[in-house]
Formats: structure tokens, sequence, C-alpha cells
């Protein structure tokens, strides 16, 4: 991926809050890889997710046109929420990480529920040690 | 309403796609002052308004922190579509005008439909000589 | 202020990362009313902040067109960076809170730099205890 | 490239200011083939631009997770300004279509200037005929 233009602010910098735009991104690729395009998969299963926290820490800014990748994993996988550690990595240096801790919903309500069991059973392999 | 830090691009203007957010923001204060808060009184009407095409000049920038006020008049009221002037004016200056041409669709559906009379008779007043 | 509908997202739901804009201009309200407009009153000393961390708890959505009042005040006024802690309150509840910890540089630079005397002593009355 | 989740409304389409962000993407994708990296090779040569216009036709919407590619041709190459047709197209079909209409100025300013000699050659190939 590389940084769009739009994507920075007068400091000549990523603005702060696309970072969270990126981790949504890194989630989608997590998804798709785990257990499959995200809406097709969750609306299958009658499940969806949603941001319960974020946290954020920027060690070295990320600047226009700038060439960068982003890694996923999954700390802890809870009864009804997961914990997902996302790093944004430039040149193999580590410029923005965080965590998103997810809860998983009954969709269209905002009611918590279980983890489905094909979502645990794909999500396993992801989680750090 | 005041320009914000994020909007701004490393040439320390806002960039060019925010201004169609302003002008999503001068629809819904026209939307309120002609016929009522716009999901509350679309709802109602089972429709909704798609964007079918926008239309932007850039005359002079804004930059962060400046304040500035929209004006919106509706220039075009035909059967299924509308289409509104929208000004971004700060200190009496015009920095960006453009439109935007809605159509009117059946609401969960990109179906045309005909401008509903309570929607017609609010907008009429707002109708450019 | 007031929920833009472009901030929204499929589940109906302000998006996660357009809290991060709200905080900013949490941050540009409180200077302005501490200090000065930011860029005047900063550029005239030379100085910067740029954000080191963000953490936010997501308790209740915001929807299109809900009304909100952002709430600021400074948890921690270090020697070269400060913690603000940050709500979005809608009729009295808080819907989101969280932190961002700024530090402070040399303006055009990544430099750390002390806090400079006049933004120390317009912040200190913002301390919570 | 694929759609994200965050710049979709609650009308689960893509918000029509997105595309502007998608076009400058296609901008910058453009000037790479034809003249460079843009920071560098307008930096070298002391000459930025800036957006004076902008139209959008929007065909058909696009939505979460849909992969679509970026056309850009150069339709009007003049003293001072260039004027590029852009289209968002997905499998196939032009879902948005648009111009950008750039001025260029000296670097720094809001003051047009010629298009340099070394960017004309570089864009002449690209002129639709």
């Amino acid at each position: 991926m590389r940084v769009r233009f739009a994507e920075c602010d007068p400091q000549s910098i990523v603005f702060n809050s696309r970072y969270l735009e990126y981790f949504d991104v890194a989630m989608t690729e997590l998804w798709r890889e785990a257990i499959g395009p995200y809406e097709e998969s969750m609306g299958d299963l009658g499940v969806d997710m949603v941001v319960a926290e974020a946290g954020l820490r920027f060690r070295a800014p990320l600047r226009f046109d700038d060439e960068f990748e982003l890694r996923a994993s999954i700390r802890r996988l809870g009864t009804t929420s997961m914990t997902t550690a996302i790093a944004v990595i430039k040149d193999g240096t580590t410029c923005v990480e965080g965590e998103l801790r997810h809860v998983f919903v009954h969709q269209g309500t905002a009611d918590k529920r279980e983890v489905p069991d094909e979502v645990r059973a794909g999500l396993t392999p992801y989680l750090a040690d």
C-alpha cells in the first residue's frame, strides 16, 4: 500500500485518524485470509463486530507516497470479543502499532454474542503466542 | 463552521474532496430548514436520494481554522431529480462553488421515483429564480 | 456539533477513525480558549506538537445528525509532553472517551523540546485534579 | 484497488467525496508513469499544481470490498493548466467518471506559471485524441 496525498496533513505526515482506516484494512485482509470476505462470511452467520477499544502508538511518521505494509495478529480471542495487534511497517521499521478490541454482536443489533465456532476455528491459527 | 486540521493537506489548504463533505452538510441543513431532519422526513415517505453528478470550482483556498458559511439554493426541481447550487463563503468571498444533482429513489433501492409532493412543497421556496 | 452523513459507515454509526478527527477539534478549541489560535500562538513560539499515543473506548455509537459536545481536560503536563483526556458526549452520556498524548517539538522538526512557559501557564488551569 | 469499509456510508455505498480521493490517486500514478514520483519531480522543478475544477458523474455505486481500477488520460494540456479525464471501473463497467482541471503554480505560491517543458514532454503521450 502507498500513502495517499489526501491522507496527509499540513505537517506533511499522515494524519493520526487515517491509521485507524489502515487498521480496518488490516482487519479486512486478515478476515479474507482466515475466514473469507467479511460481509459474506459474517452475513451467512448472522453475526457482526463492533469496535470497543482502540490504541495507537506513533513511533515514526509516514509521508505522501511512502510504501508500507500492514501486519495483524490476534492477541486474545475471548468468549464474545477479540483483540488484534496491528502494525504499520515501512522498510522493516514499525511506524505505528496498536490494538483494536472488537465485540461480536448479533447482526443489526448491539447485543453481544459468542464468537461463532467457524470464526473461532478460522482465527485460531492467527493467535500470537 | 470552521476548517478542521484533519481536512487540510500538505499544501496547508483544505483537500478538494473535503468540500463534498461540506456540500453534504449544506444539503442536510437545507433539508432541516425546508422539510425536517433528513432521515425522519424521508424515512416516513419511503424515499431517499442519491448523488448523480457533482461539480466544483475552486476559486480560493480555505485553510486550517478558517471560519466559513455554506449557502445552498435549488437551481432545478425536476420530476425525479433536483440540482442544488452550493457555495462555501469566507468573509463574503466565495471560495468554492458548485452543484450537486440528486435523484430520488425508492428507499433501499436504486429505482428512480417522482419527487414526493411534501418534498416538492417544502423545497419550492428555495428555488433560485 | 452534529454528526455528518459522510462520517457514518454501513453500520449507520460514526466510523471509529472519525472520533480522532473530533478529538483534534477538541484540542483546537482547548488551545483557543487556553492560549489562542493554535497556528498563531505556536508559530510565534517556534513550537509544534505531534501525537505520540492515542486511546479510545467506544461506549455507545453516534449516528447521523446526532448532536454532541466535546470535553477536554489535561491529565498530565510533563516536561516535553502532555496527555489530554477527551470525551464525546450526547445528551449527558459519554459515547466515546479517550486520551491523546502529544509531544512538543521544535517547529518543522521531530526534535523534542520543553513545553514553553507561556503554554504551560495557559494550560495549567485545565489540568484535571 | 479495493473499496475500504471506512469509505462507505449508511447507504452501503462509497460516499461521493471519496471518489475525489481516488481521482487523486489516479493523478499520482499517472505522474509516476509519465514523469516520476510527484514530489521529487515537481520539487526539482520548483513547480506545483492546484485543483481549479472537478466534475463527477456517478453511474453505478461501488460497495465495500469491491475491486476497481482507475484510468486517467489527459484531455487538454494548455499553457498553464491541464484537464485530466478519470474513470473508476469495476469489471469493465465505468462506475464513476469525471475530470480534474489543474493549474500549474510556482511552488509554495498561488501564482500561475507555464507547464515546464519536462512535464509537457512527459505528459504528451497521455493526451487523449
